[in-house]
């Protein structure tokens, strides 16, 4: 199964985690790295190493970032490998979900990244008056 | 100014609170309401209307939740008023900053909604290879 880890500013990392759980259940391979203001680039990509390493079980890993540009994103995009190690920025509960859903059926961590992107941007809504019924 | 509520599962509003300040400092009309799995749809509300009321300033309220369809997201559409408390979800940390940018130059809660759900949307990304460098 694909592995996944969760990086992001201050706790939005451990947070999407809980709210994951909140909704499915506790997951198996699903790694988090909450990056606090003063850490360095070099400790980032450290931790990270290792968490890549306790999800990844020879079917690849998914990495999702909180934000493009920020620094947990800019040192996860050192890590990737394409087709293996994959990344995906802009994380949201709802492409969260969907990630941790369908590795279970996908085995391609490229094509669960454009997958769970496409989810990402169509659970973004503004609930405008008439969908409140 | 318009006012801002984070609102979502766990500790998923407070954490995009600080990636926020972490970008922009300290901000003010800007509240969270972290929403616990044992916190009844009555206590949301009523915890969501003293927030509401905290930012609320005269200039409307736009509430960010975390995910379409989870208590939070239902609780905060039940307190929306069209053009005056405007609902959002899907939240993502480039949306929140975003939305927190935009209300010094923006003073129409709906707009500023439509503007940040897409935002939040042309944020969610796929790195793929030729993105690394």
């Amino acid at each position: 199964m694909i592995g996944i880890v969760l990086v992001g500013h201050s706790e939005i990392a451990p947070a999407m985690r809980c709210g994951i759980e909140h909704v499915l259940g506790p997951q198996p391979q699903l790694a988090t790295l909450a990056v606090a203001g003063s850490m360095r680039a070099e400790a980032i990509e450290a931790e990270l190493r290792v968490q890549l390493a306790t999800v990844e079980e020879g079917s690849g890993a998914l990495i999702m970032a909180d934000m493009l540009g920020g620094t947990p994103c800019n040192v996860a995009a050192s890590l990737c490998s394409p087709g293996r190690i994959e990344l995906v920025c802009g994380l949201n509960l709802p492409m969260a979900i969907k990630a941790v859903k369908l590795r279970s059926v996908m085995d391609d961590p490229a094509l669960l990244a454009a997958t769970v992107v496409e989810a990402g941007r169509s659970y973004i809504r503004h609930l405008e008056p008439q969908s409140h019924d």
